[in-house]
C-alpha cells in the first residue's frame, strides 16, 4: 500500500492540468508578446487563467500578478511593499511562524533599515490579536501574517487582523502567504482586507514553478524583476504559459465539490488524532475542528527522532514530513533549523522538535490509508523507543 | 503552408521535453527537499539536468543556477553582481542593444547611486573593442554584453571583450546574456573568461518559465529571491522539477548534430538574404557569415509599416516580428520603443525602425519556406506600398 501524507510538501499534478500544459506546449506555442495569432493564441490561455482567479478571489483581473511560485510571490510582496513605500515609514511586522521565504526577505529588509516585529504565537500556534494591536504603528507599511501555518496548520484570524491593521495603521498593506490556505477556503481579499496574497501551483494540485501574487489595485508595490514590461510592469519575462494554464486549471479544480472535499479531509485529521492520541507519550500539534487546517496534523513521538519514523514508515510505504519539506535539506542544518522555528515559537524544545512528523492529506487520501499509518506506527513507536534508549 | 519564423520569440517545445515533464508531474511528483524516496527521486532529475548543463558549459555542477527564465537570469546577474561586489566600486558597463531585462536593471541601480557607461555600436550591431577598453576603470565591477543581439543577430566579440575586462578591470565580473547563442555556439564560459551566463529554455525548445544563470566558482552575486535554501542559498524556492528536467533535455537535444543544424540555418539564413536584396527600396540589418547568428534577419521594408507587413505574411500563414517580442505588446508604446533601441543604435530613424521585421529560423525549417516566405514578400511589397502612398 503506497500512501502519501506529504501534500504540504508537494501535490500531484492533476491530469487534466497536465493535459492543457501539453497542449501549450505542443500546439499553442506561440509567445503572447507576438503581434500574430500564435502570440493571440498563447495570450488567451493567460487570459482565461487570470479570469479563473479574479472569479475565486472575487477580485480583478488585473489584481493577478502570475509568478515563477510561492516563494517568489512573498519576495514580491515583502520587498515589493517595503520598497515602494519606504517614505510613509519602515516599520514592519510579521510573526515568529512565518515560512523562510517570509522570514528571510524581513531579515534582509532589517539589513537595509527597516524595522521588524516578530509576534509570538501561543502553544496551538496562533497569534494574539492584542499584540498586534499592541504592535501596529503609524509608521507601520507592511503586515505579514500567513493564512494556514505549513508545519502545524493553525489557522490564523486574518479578517480579525485586517480589521486591526487598517484601522490603526493606514498605511499599511496586508499581506497574507494563503499558500497552504488556498484550495481549503473560499478567501476573498478585498472582501477580507487583504491587499497582498501570495499562492503556489504546487500546493493545490497544480504546476511547480507557478504562482500568483494578488494585488489589491489600491496596493502600491515595487517590481522584484525588470524588463520588458509584461503584466502591466510587475513582473516582467516571457509568461509561462503552460503553468499559467495549468496553475489556473488547478485552482478552478480545487474549489469544485469544496465543502465535500474538505469535510473528507477534517474527517481524516479528527481520524488521526484520534488515533495518535491513543498512544503513549505522543503529543498532537495541531488543532481538531475549525482552529486547524483541515489537511495537516503535526504530531511529536517523544523519544523517537523524527527522520528515523519517517525512514521507517517509508519502508512500509508511507511519505510524510519532517517538520516541514518547503525548505531544502540540501543545506543540511540550514534547512532543518528554519523548519522548526514553528515547533520553537509553539513552546517545543529542540528534542521535541525532532521527534516531530508532519501528515498532510489531498483529496485523494482515504481512511483505510489513515487506519493503515496509525496501525504502522503503533507497530514501530515500541521498537524504535526500544532501540534509541539502548 | 504554415511557416513559423519567429523563433527568436519562442520555439516550439521538443516531444522528448514534455515526456519527461509530463513524467515529472505525473510519476515523479515529489519535493526534492522531501527526504523520502519519492523527495530523492525528484531531486535526480535535477541532478541529471545540472549535469548536462556542466558538462554542455564544460563547468561544475555547482556553477548551474536553476531560474524562472532568462528574464530573472539576467536580473539575477545584474543587481546580484552589482550588489554584492559594491564595495569594490559603483561602475557598470553595458551596451546600447541590450534587451530590456538587462537594460531596466541597469537603470534601476543608476538610481541606487551605480554609475553605467552605455556602449555604441555601429552599423551591423557590433561594439568597438577600444570604445570597451577606455570604458574599463579601477572600480567597474561588472560588465554585461549580449552574446547575439535578439533583434538583428549580431555576434559580439565576447572573448575578446572578457581579455580586456579582466585585464583592465580585476574586480570586474562579466556578464554575458547568451539568450540567443545558446545551442548556436558552442560556449566555455571559464575558457572564455565568462563569469555569469544566462539562459532561457523558450529558445531553444525547451519549457517556457525555465531558464539557467552560469555562475562561475570564483563569482560573487547576491540572491534575488530568499526563502528555503534551495540550489545552495542562490535560489530559493521549490524547485521546478519538471521545467528543469525539460530544459536539460532540451540543451542536450541543441547540441546534438549542432554543426550540421547550423549550417542548415546559415543556409536559410544566407538565402533569404539573396532574396531580400534582389527586392527594390529593402535593406538588411543582419550580417551574413560569422558575425551574424545562424538563425536572425532583420529586414527594412521602407514605405512599408512592419505591422502592416506583419500582419499580410501572416494572413499567408507566415509568422515573423516586429522589431523584437521579447518585450510586451500589453504597454503599447513603451513594449515597442524598448524593441527598437537596438535598430536606433544601429542608426535607424524611427521610421525605418517602424518597417523592420525580424525572421528567425529553428532547425525545422526549410529553403522552400524560405522561398516561399521570399516570394510573399515580392508579391505584398509594391500592394502594400502602393496602398501606403495614397
Amino acid at each position: 500500500m503506497e500512501v502519501y501524507f506529504d501534500n504540504s510538501a508537494t501535490t500531484r499534478v492533476l491530469p487534466e492540468v497536465r493535459a492543457i500544459m501539453n497542449e501549450a506546449m505542443d500546439l499553442e506555442y506561440g509567445n503572447p508578446s507576438s503581434l500574430h495569432q500564435k502570440g493571440v493564441n498563447a495570450e488567451k490561455y493567460i487570459s482565461a487563467s487570470r479570469e479563473t482567479f479574479a472569479k475565486l478571489l472575487k477580485g480583478k483581473e488585473n489584481e493577478i500578478i502570475f509568478t515563477s511560485g510561492g516563494t517568489e510571490s512573498n519576495n514580491l510582496a515583502i520587498f515589493g511593499a517595503a520598497r515602494a513605500n519606504r517614505r510613509a515609514g519602515r516599520h514592519l511586522i510579521t510573526t515568529k511562524i512565518e515560512h523562510p521565504c517570509v522570514k528571510n526577505p524581513m531579515k534582509l529588509l532589517e539589513e537595509e533599515g527597516y524595522e521588524v516585529t516578530y509576534l509570538s504565537v501561543d502553544q496551538t500556534g496562533h497569534i494574539s490579536l492584542e499584540e498586534l494591536a499592541e504592535a501596529l504603528r503609524e509608521d507601520t507599511i507592511l503586515v505579514s501574517i500567513m493564512y494556514v501555518n505549513n508545519e502545524i496548520g493553525a489557522v490564523e484570524p486574518i479578517a480579525e487582523a485586517a480589521r486591526l491593521i487598517h484601522e490603526k495603521s493606514p498605511n499599511a498593506l496586508f499581506h497574507v502567504d494563503a499558500i497552504q490556505a488556498f484550495g481549503k477556503y473560499r478567501i476573498y481579499p478585498a472582501r477580507m482586507g487583504i491587499d497582498l496574497m501570495s499562492l503556489s501551483g504546487h500546493k493545490f494540485h497544480g504546476p511547480k514553478g507557478t504562482g500568483v501574487l494578488y494585488v489589491s489595485k489600491n496596493a502600491k508595490i515595487s517590481p522584484l524583476i525588470l524588463g520588458g514590461g509584461q503584466q502591466n510592469g510587475m513582473r516582467s519575462g516571457t509568461e509561462n504559459v503552460p503553468g499559467i494554464a495549468g496553475i489556473g486549471v488547478a485552482a478552478e479544480a480545487a474549489y469544485a465539490n469544496l465543502e465535500e472535499k474538505i469535510s473528507h479531509e477534517m474527517m481524516l485529521k479528527d481520524a488521526l488524532i484520534d488515533e495518535m492520541e491513543k498512544l503513549p507519550d505522543v503529543q498532537v500539534n495541531s488543532s481538531r475542528g475549525e482552529a486547524g487546517a483541515p489537511h495537516i496534523v503535526s504530531v511529536t513521538f517523544k523519544g523517537v527522532r523524527s527522520e528515523v519514523l519517517l525512514h521507517s514508515l517509508e519502508d512500509r510505504g508511507i511519505y510524510v514530513s519532517a517538520g516541514s519539506a518547503c525548505s531544502s535539506n540540501k543545506t543540511g542544518k540550514a534547512g532543518r533549523k528554519a523548519a522548526s522555528d514553528t515547533l520553537h515559537a509553539i513552546g517545543l524544545s529542540n528534542e521535541l522538535a525532532g521527534s516531530t512528523l508532519r501528515f498532510s492529506f489531498s483529496r485523494d487520501n482515504t481512511l483505510e490509508e489513515v487506519e493503515y499509518c496509525a496501525k504502522c506506527i503503533g507497530e514501530l513507536l515500541p521498537v524504535l523507543r526500544r532501540y534509541t534508549a539502548r
